[in-house]
C-alpha cells in the first residue's frame, strides 16, 4: 500500500532536482517550501494547468511530458527576464502507475537540470490525468521585462523559429508519419521547448516589453499592445521560419504556424532600437520582425507594407 | 466568444483579492507576478489541489467550494506560522459558466478577505473539474514551523475540535439529512474550515514542531513522529470532540473521527511545558492531547495510561 506521501517522496524527493540550496532554504516535506530571496531582487511566480487531451496527447511518453511540462511554465520566467529557483509538482493521476511515474520525474528531472530550477514541493491526487506547475525565479526590483513598456518607435523581436511546434501537431496526434528529419525536428520542438531563460536575462535593462509566446505570435502580440497602448506592426516576410517547417507543411501552411500556432516558447519582445547592436554583438540571435507604432492591436503588413486582413487571432481556450 | 483570457481577467481580476499592494508588487496580467519580501524574511510556498468527486462533491455549491479551497490551502501556511500573503488559482472547467464562475469567485474573494491574501495570478484551462491553488505567505528567517523539531518532554497540543469535517460527510454526500442544528454546525466546520493563521504566527519561536491537520491526527502526528525522530503519545480522552460531532455521530464514531478524520485544519504542534502559560494567557483556546517521548511513531494511550492497537492511520489517497 503507497500512499500519497510515499508516492511524492519516491518517485519525486529522489529526484536529482529535489535537493534544497541555492535560494531554496527548505524543499519538498513539510507544509510549506521556504524561499530566501537576494536583498532588492522580487520573486517571480507563475501557474499553469496541463490537461490530458486538452494540451498533451494521451497516452503519451510520460518523459517527454515531464520534461514539456517544466518547459513550458519556465517559459514565463524567460519572460519576465528572471533567474529561475524552483517549481512546485500538483500532479493528479487517475492510479498510481510506478512506470509512469518514474519516467515522468527523469523527464522532469532533466528539464529542471537544464533550467538550474529546484522542485521544492507540490502535491499528488487521483484524479483524470492533469499537472499544474508552479514556478518561482529572482529578479532585480524594476528590472523585470513587464508587456506593459512598449513604445512607438521601438522594434518587434522574437527570439527564434516560429510555426515549429504547431506544424508538429499532427504528427503529435498520429495524422502524419514521423519518418522523415524534418517530422524529427518538429516533433522535438513539440516535446522540448527550450524556454529562453538566457536571452531573457540579457534582455533586463534593454528591452522596453516582452513575453514568452506561448497562444501564438499575433494574439501574444495583442497582449503587448494592449499593455502597453500601442499598435504592433508586423512584418510578414520577416517571420524566421524553420527549413524544416517550410518542407514539412508548405510555405503557405508554415506562415500560419507562424503566424497563429501556439507552443513554441520563444520570447516576443520590443527593443529601442539602439540596444539591438549590443545584443547582436554579444552573440544573441534576434529576428527583428517589425516595429512598434501609434495606435491600438495588432497590424499584419505584406512586403509592399500593405495591410492584411486578420482572420485569425490564435489559440484561445473556451473560444467557439 | 470569451476567450481564456477575458474569463480570468472578468470574474477574478475584477474580485476585491486581484489588487496589487502589499507584498504584491505586479499582480494578475503578465507572464508572472512579482512578490516582493521584507528583509530577513523567508517565502513559504506550498500547493494543493482539489479534484471534483474526490476532494468535493460534484455539483456542489460553487460559493462554498471556492471559499472552501482557499481555507484549505491557507491553512499550510498557518501550519508554517506564515503571514498570508496571496495565491494563484489554476482552474480545470468543462465549460465556461459564467454564473458558477461569479459565485466561485465571490466565494474565494470572501475567504480572501478573511486571510487577508490577494490573487496574485493563475490559469484557466478546459477540462475535469478541478483546481490547484499555491499559496504565499512569508516568516521571519528561521521561525517557520517546522515538523522535526520536536523534543522529547514536550507536550503535544491541537488548536480544535477535531472530527468534525469527517462527521460532516454523509451529510455533504446527501446520505444523511441536514436539518438539525448539529448537521449545519458540522456542514460548517466542512465548508468553512478556518485557517488557524494568527496561532501559527503566535506558535513563531514557541512551538517545537506544527503543522495543520488535513489527513486526520494519527496520520499527521505520524509525520511530525516521523520528522522529529520522536513518539508522540495520544490521550485518547483528551481529544477535544465538539458537541455537536458527538450528538450527531455517537461518541465511538466521534472519536473515530477526531483520530483518523480529515480536513478539520487545525494546527497539531508540539510545546516545550514552560511555553504553555504564557500562550493560555494570552487567550488561545490550545488542547493539550499528549506528549512527547524518546521512540518513533505515535502512540495512543487510553485513561489508563494502556496503549491501544491502531488499526487506521489516517485518510490516503491511493491506499488500497
Amino acid at each position: 500500500m503507497m500512499g500519497e506521501f510515499e508516492l511524492i517522496r519516491h518517485y519525486f524527493a529522489a529526484a536529482a532536482c529535489a535537493r534544497a540550496g541555492g535560494d531554496v532554504a527548505l524543499g519538498i516535506g513539510d507544509d510549506c517550501a521556504l524561499l530566501a530571496l537576494p536583498a532588492g531582487e522580487h520573486l517571480a511566480v507563475s501557474s499553469d494547468t496541463l490537461v490530458a487531451g486538452v494540451h498533451f496527447p494521451d497516452p503519451c511518453d510520460p518523459y517527454l511530458l515531464g520534461q514539456r511540462a517544466l518547459a513550458v511554465s519556465a517559459s514565463d520566467l524567460a519572460g519576465m527576464g528572471a533567474t529561475p529557483i524552483g517549481f512546485t509538482l500538483a500532479l493528479t493521476l487517475p492510479a498510481a502507475d510506478p512506470g509512469w511515474l518514474s519516467k515522468f520525474a527523469r523527464g522532469l528531472d532533466a528539464m529542471a537540470a537544464g533550467c538550474a530550477m529546484r522542485l521544492i514541493g507540490g502535491d499528488t491526487t487521483r484524479g483524470p490525468l492533469s499537472m499544474t506547475l508552479t514556478v518561482f525565479g529572482r529578479v532585480p526590483a524594476g528590472q523585470a521585462l513587464l508587456r506593459s513598456g512598449a513604445q512607438p518607435g521601438d522594434l518587434l523581436c522574437v527570439g527564434g523559429a516560429l510555426g515549429d511546434a504547431a506544424g508538429a501537431l499532427p504528427i503529435v496526434l498520429g495524422e502524419r508519419e514521423q519518418g522523415t528529419a524534418e517530422a524529427a525536428a518538429l516533433l522535438r520542438r513539440y516535446w522540448l521547448p527550450q524556454p529562453q531563460l538566457a536571452l531573457g536575462q540579457a534582455l533586463r535593462g534593454k528591452a522596453s516589453a516582452a513575453l514568452d509566446i506561448s497562444d501564438g505570435l499575433l494574439a501574444d502580440c495583442g497582449h503587448i499592445a494592449a499593455a502597453s497602448g500601442v499598435l504592433l506592426c508586423i512584418e510578414q516576410q520577416k517571420l524566421p521560419l524553420s527549413d524544416a517547417l517550410v518542407r514539412f507543411a508548405g510555405h503557405d501552411q508554415a506562415l500560419q504556424h507562424g503566424l497563429t500556432g501556439g507552443d513554441d516558447y520563444v520570447l516576443a519582445f520590443t527593443l529601442p532600437a539602439e540596444q539591438l547592436p549590443a545584443l547582436q554583438a554579444d552573440g544573441w540571435s534576434l529576428h527583428v520582425i517589425g516595429h512598434v507604432a501609434a495606435g491600438t492591436g495588432v497590424q499584419l503588413l505584406n512586403a509592399d507594407g500593405q495591410a492584411i486582413t486578420l482572420a485569425s487571432q490564435g489559440y484561445n481556450h473556451f473560444s467557439g
